[in-house]
């Protein structure tokens, strides 16, 4: 535009040369954690609320949980009043709920670069990108077997996405690395390619405690003593089970005063009841049981209410994502977390898609929204996840991270200052007239509107002429600069040589193991 | 799954032929129209709303609005005690507001299927499809000059489409037509090939005379002299004007009782200030001078409060679509329309996107979630449309059409009897359990979750073998099969006949025009 053309050449004044270099600076700016100025939207009544605080206190004294092969947690159960029989703990109405009341209602994770800390809680919102697949889709290799290289450019992709807050934990499987190690890669690659916040490794109890020993050699033993440098994903596994590996990372994690979110993993229809007030009863179930358990191992421990549901397809079998059931489980468990005083994490551009295609974009916008509206703080798989989380897409990531600006800029709310009410431009412009040139326009055109750094906003006649390129066609191209573009974070060479020799080290110590 | 196929064969008994029968079944089910039973997002606070409110009649007021070349309506703005001075009428403090006051909050628009009336204000949502685009994109034949063809075959679409109440208006451009006779067959098209709900021309004052002429023939003189029998689509020329065209198509259905969306049509940054405050104050400013005249022409026409909103890109030029600054205007829009105590029309399947891909769908997800949760009452655009309004697109409206069964699913709220609590079922599998084959299951399955009926959810290999389609892809085989199977509903002959003679009538009236 005209107006937006010469308000830039007069504050820029370097002419075409200088326009150039700034069109092709390469920014590695991130935007600050969300920190939400618009109400979240409650969907339960307090009615229906008071019911399912009711219900779930019914299951755990008169159905229980299950915590497996593990005698310590009995124990630890048994001493703060539980009654339990064999692996079956039930817990006497209130007591969960009372000993969650110890776990911090907000915490700050910190990150190697303390301008990326991020804090996790009340009205904040930290996007973290998708977590867990096996296998890797892009536009021109197809579907594969996730490998560490991946691993790596997910990492990169991440430290350069300017609306990510954190670096994520398995952003996928790399399953060239044998199983029983390829936790210290991962570790590594977030320590040494990103100076975001990351998460540690949950597969083993023994990975978790490596993961502590090397945040202490990044971050130095006293900050890890005193202050949150990891946050993990510890899944119940549902209905009310909860296994020794997951309790095991959890103790790890909690005893060290490091951040766990526990997440009841959910497909609805499967693993809880056919209903959404059934659900949201076992959910809150759970997660009292699993707060009140981190509770148990360290009063104060940092905690992040879960909440990963979807629901089943009745004619298939497969989970489905995007759905208006997973949208009112997500508004209601956000209203349930903040009865308990605990940041929320649920959400993520969830889609059943194979590609990067329609499809995956209702179902993860779907679901991004009901995330932002319902008071989630720690958003994991907000990008790349496709396939029901089986595939890791970098298209995906990139296209999804660019949406992720449209829920900063919603989250400000709306401005009411003498500026933004633009009463000088309403009289100015007046009847029939035209905005683009007025002052106010002038003043405000640069910051007005959110503005993708992806999708096609062009004439369809320079579109055609550009080849006609879909979502995905743009997407690649963008990642593909972006790697180009990327440069590592300084890391201290002393710190990185401590990295490396302890997974060396650790690496020698046991031999390969690929299950 | 096996619980579901169990109590399927039960059911039906007949075996698998039985089954093939009534897969293969066509339905030409409508749902109702939404009524909400969940609350509104409300981002504005109190104090913005007072803001707003106050500087609108200060627009009205100090800056006025014009009614270009209509000194009818300038005489009724003088009689009611504006003050006009040339086309500019300023409209004292408060008189607008107190006009507005005779306008109905809700109002039943009739269907020539009683089954098909539908509500609009209140709690309501009734959802129409896109509306005006000149152009036509399919899959196999791309993007050109939509004609008659393509729009019976919206036509079709929409009345084959179960979650849309509502057949619409200018569905596409019908080209091939004269532009002062297309009225004619467009009226007749939603006449005849649907038994849905319909929207009237503006086009010309004339037109929508001829619109209510017909509609005498299809409903009878009696029922449209008592009943709102269109909704049709009233633009202001914002900022602040009110076109001789637009307005003396309002008089013409005001004046018979019938309905007019009062609608700014707003660029953000090019017809409004480029800020949500702002444009907000325009809106209403706008929508109050609107409705207030609809009242004076007739004390008691139904309206609808309408907030057409888009804004600019500012480095292009272009009009962008679903942007958290479209969805701010649309939350608060809705909140000062129910200040009014008016019906709402906002949001839809908005979109810059040459295709239907995942850019078309983001877009048109981030609108439609909105659009649900502002409360809005009537929503046009609600599928099928593509680049920014220039193009119709079949594939785009089977594929948002199969989205807005999401929006009736949310609107439920969620279910809180006993049933729906499902403490049954949670004692029944217990911990570490399946609730697949459990007793709630079996009895919940067939109506526990919404589902597509469009997009895939098969395994991997599955979706490989039926030829790795994407939702493009998906669509277009999904339309062909709703056109093959396609009914006409019945039309009484001697209606059809009459509406025949009519249309017959009128184009030999006048010679053809084009431009």
């Amino acid at each position: 535009m005209a107006a937006a053309d010469q308000t830039a050449r007069r504050q820029r004044g370097g002419g075409g040369a200088a326009r150039r270099a700034e069109r092709s600076a390469v920014s590695f700016e991130t935007a600050r954690y969300i920190e939400r100025n618009i109400p979240n939207f409650e969907i339960l009544t307090p009615e229906a609320i008071e019911i399912i605080e009711h219900n779930a206190e019914i299951v755990l004294e008169e159905i229980g949980v299950n915590f497996v092969e593990n005698p310590a947690a009995l124990q630890r159960w048994r001493e703060a009043g539980a009654d339990v029989q064999g692996e079956r703990v039930h817990i006497p109405r209130g007591l969960a709920r009372s000993l969650c009341a110890t776990a911090p209602s907000r915490f700050t994770q910190i990150a190697r670069n303390p301008a990326r800390n991020v804090e996790i809680g009340g009205n904040t919102l930290v996007l973290a990108p998708v977590y867990g697949p096996p296998f890797v889709r892009d536009r021109l290799g197809g579907r594969r077997y996730a490998t560490m290289a991946d691993f790596e450019m997910f990492v990169k992709l991440a430290y350069m996405s300017k609306w990510l807050h954190h670096s994520g934990g398995t952003v996928c499987e790399p399953t060239d690395i044998p199983v029983n190690k390829r936790h210290l890669d991962m570790l590594y690659a977030h320590m040494s390619l990103s100076d975001k916040p990351f998460m540690g490794s949950v597969t083993e109890p023994s990975r978790a405690a490596d993961s502590i020993e090397m945040a202490r050699i990044l971050f130095g033993s006293d900050v890890v003593d005193s202050q949150c440098v990891m946050t993990s994903l510890i899944n119940i596994n549902s209905p009310l089970a909860f296994d020794s590996t997951m309790m095991g990372s959890l103790e790890h994690y909690s005893a060290a005063g490091q951040a766990c979110i526990i997440s009841p993993f959910i497909v609805g229809g499967a693993m809880a009841p056919v209903s959404v007030a059934g659900t949201l009863t076992q959910v809150l179930a759970e997660v009292l049981a699993g707060v009140a358990y981190s509770q148990l191992v360290r009063a104060g421990a940092p905690v992040i209410f879960g909440a990963f549901v979807t629901s089943i397809d009745m004619n298939s079998g497969a989970p489905t994502f995007g759905t208006p059931e997973a949208s009112q489980i997500t508004y209601g468990a956000g209203q349930l977390a903040r009865r308990l005083n605990l940041p929320y994490r649920s959400a993520g551009a969830f889609n059943g898609s194979k590609l990067p295609d329609a499809q995956a974009a209702y179902e993860s916008a779907n679901s991004l929204n009901a995330g932002l509206l319902s008071g989630v703080n720690f958003m994991l798989h907000a990008c790349g996840w496709l396939e029901g989380g089986l595939v890791a897409s970098p298209e995906k990531f990139v296209m999804d991270a660019d949406q992720l600006g449209i829920l900063h800029k919603l989250a400000e709310g709306v401005p009411f200052d003498t500026n933004a009410q633009a009463m000088d431009a309403l009289r100015e412009v007046g009847p029939g007239g035209h905005f683009l040139g007025c002052a106010h326009t002038q003043e405000n055109y640069a910051s007005a509107f959110w503005r993708t750094n992806l999708l096609d906003y062009k004439p369809y006649e320079t579109w055609s002429e550009e080849g006609a390129r879909d979502t995905e066609a743009l997407a690649s191209a963008k990642l593909d600069k972006m790697l180009d573009d990327y440069r590592q974070p300084h890391l201290d060479p002393v710190i990185d040589e401590e990295l490396r020799a302890y997974m060396t080290q650790k690496k020698a110590s046991m031999p390969d193991a690929f299950i």
